[in-house]
């Protein structure tokens, strides 16, 4: 079949779909385990402790500067056991296509993804495509299951965060909210501004055999407030963030003066918040800002006790209460 | 909020999100490593060979006579390890809601969900929700990947196959797509017929430990017919059926007449095709007679050399080349 958009035809499990997974999945996905003939495969296990993530994407443009939602859906699932202290091993891949996508679009899409997954060492091992009718999807929706390896020292979650512990970023926030805002072109303005989205791997292992590292995250949606609030909730504790200190590009703030956005909401896709022991947290800003990805990591705030609240302290002495996220601002941003 | 659709502001990363997530889907999908907090889990391993498999579903209207998109996405998640000889362990759990989906019938699918995971001792480890406008989504949505243990005594793969092998199949086949079409009611159709959809462990456990157990597979989007053909092209084998050996249930036969479909290529979710040396085949049968999912199991053809096709022979003696799936009969149909 030479046909330039999807089919509903390409979704029926019959030849086409046959062909569509063999040219744009298969052959750009291409490694020793992914197998299009079986239902299941084997995992090769090295030993130690799995770690297992799932995410879905539905980015809308699907392609931005810095990134397109085949890149980002790699760089997200595999974010999420980086945070958590593991080697990203294994991927699965869910595409949900809707009738009419260029599949010279969905092409450069898979190739993006399967490049992404190469460069981080990751394999797509399995996967499932699936087309619906027109007016039933939004062009592509990837969902993406990660399985890597425990590397860490510690455990790393919220159940280890101490009040006194200090809160660090490790790069300016907002970007990829305001690159994909820019991308829609809805708004009538252009700009050069590219995601932030990438691989934070390499800041998450720097710190994964520093002492008194409790607890790290990427603050996709909902951004560097939201991450805030859920560290608040689940100590019951305050937490105090420094305006002053937190890095955000002037690009940023000024669409989002422009607009009424608050950076702080707005999500990253390649950055990382730490919780370390206040003792440490000197060590651990020097570790970030010795990496490229970490130049602009900055000390950001501190976990105080006090009552479940995020406080932004303003740079003339001020103090503002974030509010937990209610209003969406933009939806379709990961 | 006390909402009765989902909005836009439930899939944001904020409050409302959090609240949807822990009253639908943590509160049903409760079990010790399902962790809402993290991202990602530690899963408990008891060492042996990993098998994971992926899966969407689609399926429309999202409750149909026999399931709904909840219950099969586990079913249609670990039929597929199951076939491929591995008991389920782990699922992931993506969930791609449209605005404006009814929070009562999203409740009733992840209320089902959990209970059909919880019938077949899996747990729901991981998962994510997204949200997306009215107009870009079908309802719902759902992706799940599935880690298992293998289990079975042989490796279960077409590489496997040899001419003079005998197919078998476990049930009545095209059970699933009827039941779907008839639930539409765009055909102006009524029927109590049920879907198959059912966890295949059983059928195939039986046959683990078999000696002659070549192939097995959940014969779903494009039916009896696909199956046999994919195992045609990847042999290079002729693939011979009986007609009057399959077992076909009079309703699924008359809808099929009235509207001009082929049951051969209809979706069943709950039953399997086996490929057996033929000198074990009638063992495969008996134990599949004795479970009650496979009283109605037969014999229904055997692999040839000859070129790569499928044959059906008629009752009267006549031969059908059955075609490989082209047109989409029936989209979203799981």
């Amino acid at each position: 079949m030479q046909e330039t958009h999807v089919s509903l035809a390409q979704g029926n499990g019959g030849r086409y779909m046959r062909e569509l997974i063999a040219d744009v999945f298969a052959r750009h996905l291409q490694n020793s385990l992914l197998d299009t003939h079986a239902d299941a495969v084997i995992l090769p296990w090295q030993g130690g402790q799995l770690m297992m993530t799932s995410d879905s994407f539905t980015v809308q443009p699907l392609e931005f500067p810095g990134g397109n939602i085949g890149s980002l859906a790699v760089h997200g699932t595999t974010n999420d056991l980086a945070v958590a202290g593991a080697i990203p091993y294994y991927l699965t891949l869910n595409a949900l296509i809707e009738e009419g996508l260029e599949i010279a679009l969905l092409e450069r899409l898979i190739v993006s993804l399967a490049e992404t997954a190469r460069n981080l060492n990751v394999a797509v091992v399995a996967g499932d495509t699936k087309v619906v009718r027109r007016g039933e999807g939004g062009g592509l929706y990837l969902s993406m299951t990660g399985v890597g390896i425990r590397a860490s020292y510690a455990a790393l979650n919220m159940a280890q965060i101490r009040s006194g512990d200090v809160i660090l970023v490790s790069g300016s926030v907002g970007n990829h909210g305001i690159a994909v805002m820019l991308a829609r072109e809805q708004f009538g303005l252009r700009g050069e501004l590219a995601s932030d989205a990438a691989s934070v791997l390499p800041l998450t292992q720097a710190l994964w055999n520093l002492h008194g590292v409790r607890f790290m995250r990427d603050p996709t949606r909902g951004g560097l407030a939201t991450v805030a609030h859920e560290i608040s909730q689940y100590t019951g504790h305050t937490v105090q963030l420094q305006q002053a200190a937190i890095p955000i590009l002037d690009t940023v703030q000024t669409v989002c003066d422009m607009l009424g956005y608050d950076p702080l909401y707005l999500a990253c896709e390649g950055r990382v918040v730490a919780v370390v022991a206040a003792e440490y947290a000197e060590t651990a800003l020097k570790l970030w800002r010795a990496l490229p990805q970490g130049q602009h990591a900055a000390i950001i705030g501190q976990i105080e006790i006090g009552k479940p609240r995020v406080i932004l302290q303003t740079p003339l002495g001020g103090a503002r209460l974030l509010e937990e996220l209610e209003d969406d601002p933009l939806p379709r941003i990961c």
